[in-house]
């Protein structure tokens, strides 16, 4: 359960604030692990290639950290952080889709170590169903419903062709999953209060090849 | 090279319609496949999660496409979207990390199917140097510049952990590549003129995590 505060706030925090809490993140445990204690709005600010107004901004948002000539210290605004994005616990996550871009995902380490752990993987071709990866028993997709259910899951990473992710989508947000991350190339429709997030890399050198493109040059003419 | 029509429009097209025009062109190229001659500007806002309005808005940037009342002829709006972005021809790309992930990008097919070939693979590791991936020799970090010439390397796909990826972006920005898909957790800066799009899954799923703590509800309590 959330208390007020943050729950009111949570409407006018944009992507992009997220975004960078979550390199702040990053730069402070970098520094924690070399013995950093404190931190200066100016250098989080270097480092996340923002500015130090930027990062004041921020974490302002979400209460008071820092002393004015002191910076902030590394380890509890790291520990804050966490507690703000949700890290200071584990989520159980579900796969649905054990092909070439599932068992990558499945091999990251860096999701595990973040706290998300791929308790479930589905799939719809039987060749793939009833194999074992590291202790988890990738199931039928016919049994998602069940398998989501059975296995607490809150977060479903879909890895499968577009034409399957809007029905896999909503039989997962009809049993009460939260967030969806999204590597089929399509705008998945969801109601209010389901979080997704898309990651689809052939759009985003798409994206890369428009703006070469429109740019009008490329180094070997 | 690039008429001035499309080039002076650029800067104000917006990450979002770059986006929509992938999707739009994915919904073209399925409703080709099926046989289907033209399709209204409501038929592609239904498939694309967006509206009528916004897809005759998005299109009428590039161009009159469409007649009224008879919708889109399907094949030649494919052809013109792969033209504006930039699909109508391949693009060389570099592949810098063969971790898991590298491997995993460069074992996509989607990759090829859109013409984005990955003509070489670069890593830091010895014992992943002199390797040959599908006729590709993974080669030593250290001659990046050398291979980016040799190879016309015209997009570089950064797959390393987020020290490395500074030094290697600087280097291949140095020697002239324009676009940089960038996985490395953290934010890369470039001179004016070079597109960096990012991909981190982690950091997706971070936001999703941050999404459902706000929300302060999951499906199991």
């Amino acid at each position: 359960m959330e208390g007020p505060r943050v729950g009111v706030l949570a409407r006018r925090i944009s992507e992009s604030t997220v975004r960078r809490l979550s390199f702040y993140l990053r730069i402070l445990e970098e520094a924690e692990l070399g013995g950093v204690g404190t931190i200066s709005s100016e250098e989080l600010a270097e480092r996340a290639a923002t500015t130090a107004a930027q990062v004041r901004k921020d974490l302002s948002l979400f209460g008071s950290f820092g002393k004015r000539g002191l910076g902030y210290a590394v380890r509890q605004l790291a520990t804050e952080l966490r507690d703000i994005l949700g890290l200071d616990r584990s989520w159980r996550v579900a796969l649905v889709g054990a092909g070439r871009i599932g068992s990558a995902l499945f091999e990251y380490p860096g999701f595990r170590r973040r706290g998300f752990e791929i308790v479930a993987v589905l799939d719809a071709d039987p060749n793939k169903q009833g194999k074992c990866w590291r202790g988890v028993l990738v199931r039928d997709v016919a049994e998602l419903e069940h398998v989501l259910r059975a296995e607490r899951v809150e977060i479903v990473i879909l890895a499968i062709p577009a034409p399957a992710a809007a029905d896999v989508s909503a039989r997962a947000v009809a049993v009460g999953v939260k967030g969806i991350l999204n590597f089929a190339p399509m705008q998945l429709r969801v109601p209010a209060g389901v979080a997704v997030k898309d990651v689809n890399m052939v759009m985003e050198l798409e994206a890369l090849s428009f703006a070469l493109t429109q740019a009008g040059r490329t180094p070997w003419g």
